[in-house]
């Protein structure tokens, strides 16, 4: 895999003078394309030996093309905040705009090569970190983010020479790090590392390329090579989905639903605060401290999400929980992957976070009003089911609940909204349109339900014609939830 | 101050009914005026004695109003990442857009209060924190963000009857939290510290209001009276702005540089080397840690800026350091003050920040081009001068250059980028407009120069018609900086 690039080509000097020219201007008008264009971005993870070269070469390629286009961006060890979240949150964050270019040095490669470099790594968490890895890139690749690979490599014999002819001047010798001289020791051991992890990693819709680096200019060229070829890709790739779930059996919960349930005034009043109270005690216990909480309410119009979410947060501190209503896109959230806008706003331990609708959007209105094609629709289900897996995974509680009410309760409620000088605000041509496609909506939640219902993330379907008891039903998963899983 | 509150006044349920059918019609239209003409954002501080009720209230008005548009945010103890930046920082970063309602609990008044309510309280330090705050609120108010701040009382005896009654039902106890026990002990001091408090920061352009709160109803009603009234504010506030510097003399110091000193090729490769390897050194140093480096690089056009900023990240890890490229604002940036995208970008301990033009736009292009009235770029000053002492305050070592270049050479450069297939990006009809008005952007870079100069956020004018003088030259402050601030 390596070999070649241990050979440590040369490129002369004036061939290299005759190249650069040409790449930079093909760089610039292929940078100013893929603006234009705007159909997807272009992530570029920058890896290898250290000493390589990397983070020149990364310079220079900032100074052929236009730099107010491009993010570099350099991870180290995680933050405490990041430490709290999913590992690649950090990089969902930090997403580029479609049109632009990501650089990203310390990228989603650090667990799998630190375990690939150990004595003795262990198969088991290889082919985890691996599928992760891949994972990701398929889903970004399918969301319109187009990712590229870059290995810089060269012999120990080469490395180990630029660092003697660093260390030997002062005007240099500085930039000999301490992790170069480990190199030296290390070469061995970090190269079968590599050639472990890329293997595992090369995909098509996402390869390696391998840079040889002992020459600055061989370097550089095939550098600026491999980036305006990508620049230049035309169509997506096809993405070979690692996890999508078998179709489950979709049974018609909506339809098989009690609705006839209710809770009485009195009942309601003593259990609300019983329930707000363990609620209360549960987020202040210090064993909190390591989980957060994630709540999804989804249901039809009317059906009673916002009182639900006010009777979960009365029992909470202000300083301590984040409502997010969620509505269309906008412009600069569609110009990336759409479960970038969620990511965003997943809390840190000893936090809740609450979505008033959310990602499942995807699956609903998207798919009803056709905004979205079926394939990345279908797609979605096992995106979703990954995010929540990462979510729970960093300690998130996730639950989700689907506020159900029958068509002449939803109609009942809409009159009275219009008749309401302060709630009429709530209601929109649109919640009418949505109720002449009340089917097509209810089969999309059961299919939702049936595809994402998961035991780290669970789908909770409430009846709610009877708000009071919707709000308890809520509470008691919710406080059930906590006090067993802390 | 209190008296009228600590009369603990009750509203009749009946009258309670009436104005609350009012209150929630009218403070929709309000709201939804608000949103529409965008002019200005409202910010309500929420404060008071604890157990008055302010989460609760704060819970109805989002019930009262349209949640989409408001944005409620809490604050504790500073996280490590904000504890690492001014203490401004955070709330900053949350300004809500124009049209849009945002509400803080745990707002910047924390320390000025936490001051107020030692035994022994210092003058100097209150005075000092009531200062950033008047400061603080005149540059909101003054930029398009109106203030309100909300003061939640009672009396001693209400508060210990509502805690009494709580704990006597396990359905409500869980409602009295810690804090609520102590205000009890505290109450008298709590309300001196209070009183000291509202007294310094009572300004006409972000008054204080206090709102009696042993009666739910009245509570609720004299909040949404209060928030009513100020959505209704037609115009903007006088700000009498604390701090604008009397007008220092203003030099020609861009004709008074010497534009023919040089470097050669010899010596610059040699020093490059040298100051690149200090500069290396000292970012890695462990004293480094407690501090951040902020660089402004202002300049005309084609003066070098970009190859100055390379020459000093060429000594730097890339997961060290963050370019921020400076265009005009996009949409979500205006509607906001000018300064906020800006604090968004501020680095962390150990972290190096470079922009690429900056805040100065503010009085430079803004100002030839008209972008922005004279009051307002003029107000700049004392704002910018605010916000880098600010950034000193919490470890930050701020350097500004300002690259100076004379017409001629400034020519060359045009003909030479426009001849060039690679550079010729670089250039823009722009170039040559901004060309045209050479001496009315050279009178303002002088007058920022003069007004915006201080020992902890030096200007560094640097003649730059030999680029490997002006390399040389910024790094050589950067160096000086470091070594002897660490």
């Amino acid at each position: 895999m390596f070999s070649e690039a241990e050979t440590d080509p040369v490129l002369p000097k004036d061939k290299f003078k005759t190249q650069e020219a040409r790449l930079r201007t093909a760089l610039l008008k292929a940078q100013y394309d893929l603006l234009k264009k705007a159909d997807r971005s272009l992530l570029i993870v920058v890896a290898g030996i250290d000493g390589a070269g990397k983070g020149a070469t990364i310079n220079l390629l900032n100074e052929w093309m236009d730099p107010r286009h491009i993010h570099t961006m350099a991870f180290g060890p995680p933050a405490e905040s990041e430490a709290q979240r999913p590992p690649l949150w950090r990089y969902w964050n930090e997403l580029p705009e479609n049109g632009r270019i990501g650089i990203v040095f310390g990228s989603w490669y650090q667990p799998l090569l630190r375990e690939a470099a150990r004595k003795h790594p262990d198969a088991d968490t290889l082919e985890r970190h691996a599928t992760h890895v891949r994972a990701f890139e398929a889903q970004l690749a399918a969301n319109g983010v187009q990712v590229i690979k870059l290995w810089y490599h060269l012999s120990a014999k080469a490395q180990a020479e630029r660092t003697e002819r660093l260390l030997s001047s002062p005007e240099t010798s500085w930039q000999v790090t301490p992790a170069d001289r480990k190199v030296a020791r290390k070469f061995k051991r970090l190269r079968s590392a590599a050639e472990v992890a890329l293997t595992h990693t090369d995909v098509p819709y996402a390869p390696w390329v391998i840079v040889p680096s002992a020459d600055e200019s061989m370097r550089t060229v095939c550098t600026a090579e491999t980036v305006l070829r990508a620049l230049r890709r035309r169509g997506a790739p096809r993405v070979s989905q690692p996890s999508t779930p078998a179709r489950p059996r979709i049974t018609d919960r909506l339809a098989r639903l009690d609705y006839a349930v209710h809770a009485d005034k009195d009942e309601y009043d003593t259990e609300l605060g019983l329930l707000q109270g363990r609620l209360a005690r549960a987020v202040r216990s210090p064993k909190f401290d390591k989980h957060s909480l994630v709540l999804v309410f989804e249901g039809q119009d009317a059906a009673g999400k916002g009182g639900a979410i006010r009777r979960v947060t009365q029992a909470l501190d202000a300083r301590q929980f984040d409502i997010t209503p969620v509505s269309a896109p906008a412009p600069h959230e569609l110009a990336r992957p759409y479960l970038w806008r969620f990511w965003r706003r997943i809390p840190s331990h000893g936090r809740v976070a609450i979505f008033d609708r959310s990602w499942y959007g995807r699956v609903l209105v998207e798919r009803v009003e056709k905004f979205t094609p079926p394939t990345a629709w279908q797609r979605a289900y096992g995106e979703i089911n990954d995010f929540e897996r990462q979510l729970a995974d960093s300690g998130a509680i996730v639950l989700k609940f689907w506020l159900a009410v029958t068509p002449d309760v939803q109609l009942e409620r809409f009159q009275e909204r219009e008749a309401s000088p302060f709630k009429n605000f709530k209601i929109t041509p649109d919640d009418w349109r949505n109720r002449e496609k009340w089917q097509p909506y209810a089969d999309a939640a059961n299919e939702m339900m049936a595809r994402t219902d998961s035991g780290h993330a669970p789908w909770h379907l409430i009846s709610a014609n009877d708000k009071r008891h919707a709000r308890l039903q809520v509470l008691r998963h919710v406080v059930q939830a906590l006090e067993s899983q802390l």
